[in-house]
């Protein structure tokens, strides 16, 4: 069977990506387990750890994910980046890694060492061992999938699953215009960040943003809710508007909730005194779905990346 | 940088599978951990897990390791039967699955389907749940890759180090001609004899036989020896012959090392006890470099499967 189908309408694209995600759960059946165990978080928790071992998989992706414009070394960076990105996201630090290349038989090999030492360099950093990997042939592609393994750092790590009804939404950071910024490979993943908010107990949920504000918030959002967001309070980045910050994605950010009754003045001053140079912005918070009020955003006028065109 | 070489020479196809291997060691440097806690066996034994914990990763790509003209199916249960055979190689069992898909946007929905049944199948046989993955675009290309956790069954995991001169040479099942006979994705994977081999004191080393013998070997061959393998004594595929049982790939069996002074009768009732099914077949012993018997096969004269052509 050709896996390619002979009209567009019968394909994943048609599909879209959230439907296709749904159809690969109901294809997995019983060998899928529920989030935070199986697909649908940032990283998912292993079984038999007790709940404190994490793994995750993003790939770069020649003409996706990068171009002949980004240096060789910024890919192997992002590469990891982007997976620290989601350990993070879920309080984790890193285990181990292991990368598995597809790639054109023609990839030159001066392209791969820039692309392995920049990968080097940021698992230095992060004291991530490379433990394994795989090289095959794929005509006309080059895709590096990375695998990565994490552990809690603290007593419980954070899913995108807790938050209620009149939680505060907050995000770190800048959003937008990644791609005219480089932002998209310069970014620092918010590692420490996100191990010090799993360790505060008002943070009830919590993911990364990178396919965009306004889409990645819907997995935040509890049922019944719908985030009233502030278009004033959006930390736009130099020469991104509010369109940009809510849609752009591959921001790496984190975006987070914060339960209604707690001591928002107390977290502000503690973040700047242990994250004196990233910027944390509440944005705004979860209300009755169909009671927008007037001022907020309404995010059905914004769309956010979609992987399959 | 364009990632594609303007001429071959300086292609990652020019390098070649096994110098680009120690070329990427060689960029990674500290980061990148001796085998087995790296890259260079069947699996990764994990930091931090007392020897205890493994991870593998292997893809399926279009046009490489299928063709439309194999079932959706079988390419799915393929992808996880390949990950699998690399951890029966250590003598360990699966823990949990992820799955990273670069595809391009015309792939068929039908086709994923089936692609993705053909795993969970497998995946329910092995108890392994996938736990997560990903989805991106990739223009005119498919490639599934799968990262494989899985813990050890017994009191150790076997490497493909610590094979001695003298020690005789096994192989389970038989081998050559995948391609014709289907073997290359109807295979099972020696997970049972695996573990079973693992708790054998007599067995020192152990890989598992996917880019044919002849090339596979190697990487057994304690320093100062040389494989001294007698034809008569291979285990070929029904219309394969001794050049294809040594170079053909893709068998998915068990290559192991039995210690010199081992009782060779004991190991093969015990083994038909257990595994009465599956052949077990002893093809050899190490002996002194440059002491070849007259008898037995060269294998310089025989090539594996290279994955950079």
């Amino acid at each position: 069977m050709n896996p390619f189908a002979p009209s567009l309408h019968r394909s994943v694209s048609a599909l879209g990506e959230e439907n296709l995600i749904t159809a690969i759960r109901r294809w997995l059946g019983p060998v899928s387990p529920k989030a935070p165990f199986g697909i649908g978080d940032d990283c998912a928790v292993l079984p038999g750890s007790r709940g404190r071992q994490l793994i995750t998989v993003d790939p770069v992706i020649f003409g996706e994910h990068f171009d002949a414009t980004v240096p060789p070394g910024a890919v192997g960076a992002k590469l990891l980046k982007r997976n620290l990105s989601d350990l993070a996201a879920m309080g984790g630090r890193p285990q181990a890694a292991v990368v598995a290349l597809a790639l054109d038989p023609r990839t030159s090999t001066r392209w791969l060492e820039g692309f392995y030492r920049g990968l080097a360099r940021v698992a230095r950093r992060y004291h991530v061992p490379v433990v394994g990997g795989d090289i095959a042939q794929s005509k006309h592609a080059l895709v590096a999938s990375l695998t990565l393994l994490g552990q809690a750092t603290g007593p419980r790590v954070v899913t995108r699953t807790g938050a209620r009804m009149g939680d505060w939404i907050y995000v770190t950071g800048r959003l937008g215009g990644s791609l005219p910024s480089s932002h998209h490979w310069k970014f620092t993943p918010r590692l420490a960040e996100g191990a010090w908010l799993a360790r505060r107990r008002e943070v009830r949920a919590m993911m990364d943003v990178s396919d965009g504000l306004a889409k990645d918030l819907h997995a935040l959002t509890p049922t019944g809710a719908t985030p009233a967001i502030s278009a004033a309070a959006l930390p736009c980045r130099r020469g991104a508007d509010v369109r940009a910050a809510l849609t752009d994605g591959e921001d790496y950010e984190l975006v987070f909730a914060v339960s209604a009754g707690a001591d928002r003045d107390a977290l502000a001053r503690a973040w700047r005194r242990r994250f004196p140079r990233t910027r944390l912005s509440g944005i705004g918070r979860f209300v009755q779905a169909g009671r927008l009020p007037a001022e907020a955003l309404n995010l059905d006028d914004y769309r956010g990346f979609e992987h399959l065109r």
